[in-house]
């Protein structure tokens, strides 16, 4: 696996030399071919551990009456696939589990500025390492993920741990709870507005408290949140939450209570 | 000339007296002395009404590992009164009563920019109307009011309702609890920078999330928050944490659980 | 004339106590009917007096090719009175000098975000004093005026200055030419954006050059600029430029190459 | 396994001294090493090419009284090179002329919040291409470039344009004037202000006009602008201003008219 992996790289640095050294032509993103996922992370420093207060710990935190509620433990009613089908996760003990065969789960409806509860937890027993340890993500407006990750028991680079703004912010600190407990993200967003050129007249901002510990203070984003390659702006005003079905071979985590506040 | 302007600032200020219940001794810029208080009171509209979730309804919401813990049930030993002497609230029962013979209580410490939590409620049986009913507040710096009072039960003036930067933001909408039960805000503050002139660099900025609903969204102040006249700039970069004392005859308000972070 | 003004205020001293007292009806604006203007004066400190370099000194600059000249010293075809009907103003020797029994004029055009540009100069021989002195104003979105006034040769209140917000912000330092020379303004303008509940969003921004001396940097607007009470907050996202017509008793100003780009 | 990534990293660092024509010895991020400096080339859009006015085509726009002037056409007093000795450029005709032998210039003085102004020409027989024609910069703080390059009679990647954020922000338009007229140059610059971790607690913001138009909107940067590899956040609050002497073969550009104003 690795080892193709490596290999892939080689393959498509020599590649990024031939096409360097003559690519003149206007293309955008073709540039990054050569980059490489590492070039985007931050390993140092890690975020300090810190450990959460317990009145949240395993607490089922319920929606306000205003909060349009997304999942409260029964069905998948809000959500469908990527494909627009019926969302095919396994629904079970008030919560729902990833199914890695049947890939993300979107918000049918869309949403702009609003406030994002959700509760996470992988499983007591999870194996993996690094990005392949209960790896998974809420994207925002399917676009700006905070990512979801594994990171009590170990460390990954900082801008890829639990709560960070993928490969863009990382957390302030570290308050991961244990696999086996329930996390929880309460997440701020603004939406951007656009040039009538497509770039950022305001970029999108998010807040987010993990465990009831601030880890992103209004950060500005500076586009979507990519594994390869540089952010992008996408022209978009409103957009679905995302939960990512991550292909690593770990056990798959689950998720409970979420709901939404437009604002 | 200047004897009929005096004269004029005195009318007005035995006005002033006579209606201000509250009249509180600081200057105000001499122009503003004809300013009363209802001049800088927004009625219309009033925050929607918006009943919390029910987890972290009277949960005592424990501090995080790096927090300062202000308050936790036992003492005032990290609180002062306005003259440097010890604070003399009373402390029984894991909470803290306010005694308005004693006056505000101010922190020892002082902070730039922070994550605060702290959870307060009035009497089950509380009297009075208006500002009048469980009145307090916590000013940030000693200088940015967040509102508290009672308005489970009753209206105010949206800028001076519970959740309110006092007399500049109405809160977003109104999650209070009933009297006898907890109220929890969540703060997050950025303090001021200056130009050379001693005009706001940056303006301070709150976030407050209340009952786990957010109210203030990355507010940007104008300057203190007054009961009469504008808001000022002062130029101060840090500054403690104060608990307000109000004169209003209603029964006494508690605390608990107060703890901050450092950002 | 001060004293006919003392009287004035104590009228209205007199009525805002007769209303005020009773004044516990939920409307928004009449609480401010006991303000008066000189409340939201400020009058200390004084903006720094600096005079400007000399090459755009009475040098006529010309439009960028992708600006939108709005009078380039032949006509008014851009422009409209409050009734949408012709500009009366008088086009002269390449300017245009306000007629004050016409009104205001207003461009047909309405605008969102934009750099303006345009110069203004009062007679050499202009009387008058305090903002009865060359006053006249540049409204963006006809909403948010920087002032035009005659303050090389005397002082009024900062925030009325000219290159002031109106009642917002003075200006930095004083850059203003002589009487008989021509002043230059660059102004650069983000249009706000609005919360579904009518509140800013984001607020309106504006920078403002000054014969080529920054004398607003992208400063954050309370609301609209008022001669009386409290700035207000109009849900507008596009607007004309509005060229004030002021009642003052000095000799008329004239105006010249005005352009604007839309950004 | 390491030894394969360190293999990979030789052959990269090889390929990056053979491709990169201009290598700095500046220190990237381990995991950047293999990055090239098209990676973050940006060349579609091309910013919309706009002809400025006429008013500032070559006048001389001499400085405001508040102002510190850096360089009056006189001499190079106020300048050193990088290793603090005599800034050794050649003076001339009331310009400056770059001596790419004596390498770059740098203030003596530091700033933080500032207004700069300066004007720059390169010679009518320019020769040269790409970013190998009349290519220079201003540094502000010593670490953010505003780019200068003869991009009137040719195009580049965007973000290398003249009026760019070099390598962050593409200009909105290009206005430049021909080889051997004169460009001017008007800076508006805020200071990032740190976290205590640090972060940028507030970016570094950046307002440019070019030729009297806006090129740079209040842009808020990302970091450091680099050749080779992304952003770094270096925790410095105040700086001074560097003009490059870039290693390019092309005839040596001028500068004439260079001064600050501190905020």
């Amino acid at each position: 696996m690795k080892k193709q992996f490596n290999c892939l790289i080689l393959v498509s640095m020599l590649l990024a030399v031939t096409l360097g050294v003559q690519s003149q032509e206007k293309k955008e993103y073709p540039k990054q071919m050569g980059m490489k996922p590492e070039m985007t992370e931050w390993w140092d420093p890690q975020p300090e551990r810190v450990t959460p207060g317990e009145a949240n710990k395993n607490a089922f935190q319920s929606a306000p009456s205003d909060a349009i509620v997304l999942f409260d433990g029964k069905d998948l009613s809000k959500w469908q696939n990527s494909e627009g089908k019926a969302a095919g996760w396994r629904v079970h003990d008030g919560v729902v589990t990833v199914d890695k065969s049947k890939g993300d789960i979107i918000t049918k409806g869309e949403f702009k500025d609003f406030q994002l509860h959700l509760e996470w937890s992988v499983p007591k027993d999870i194996t993996g390492s690094g990005q392949g340890r209960g790896n998974s993500g809420v994207y925002l407006h399917k676009l700006y993920e905070v990512q979801i990750l594994e990171t009590y028991t170990q460390e990954t680079y900082s801008n890829g741990s639990a709560g960070s703004i993928y490969k863009q912010s990382a957390p302030l600190v570290n308050p991961s709870r244990k696999p086996g407990e329930w996390n929880v993200y309460d997440i701020i967003f603004t939406a951007p507005t656009f040039t009538k050129d497509g770039n950022y007249r305001t970029p999108p901002t998010v807040t987010v408290q993990f465990n009831g510990v601030l880890v992103q203070n209004h950060v500005a984003l500076q586009g979507t949140t990519e594994y390869i390659g540089l952010p992008r702006t996408v022209v978009q005003e409103t957009g679905p939450i995302l939960l990512q079905s991550h292909a690593d071979p770990s056990e798959p985590i689950s998720f409970r209570n979420i709901w939404i506040r437009e604002l």
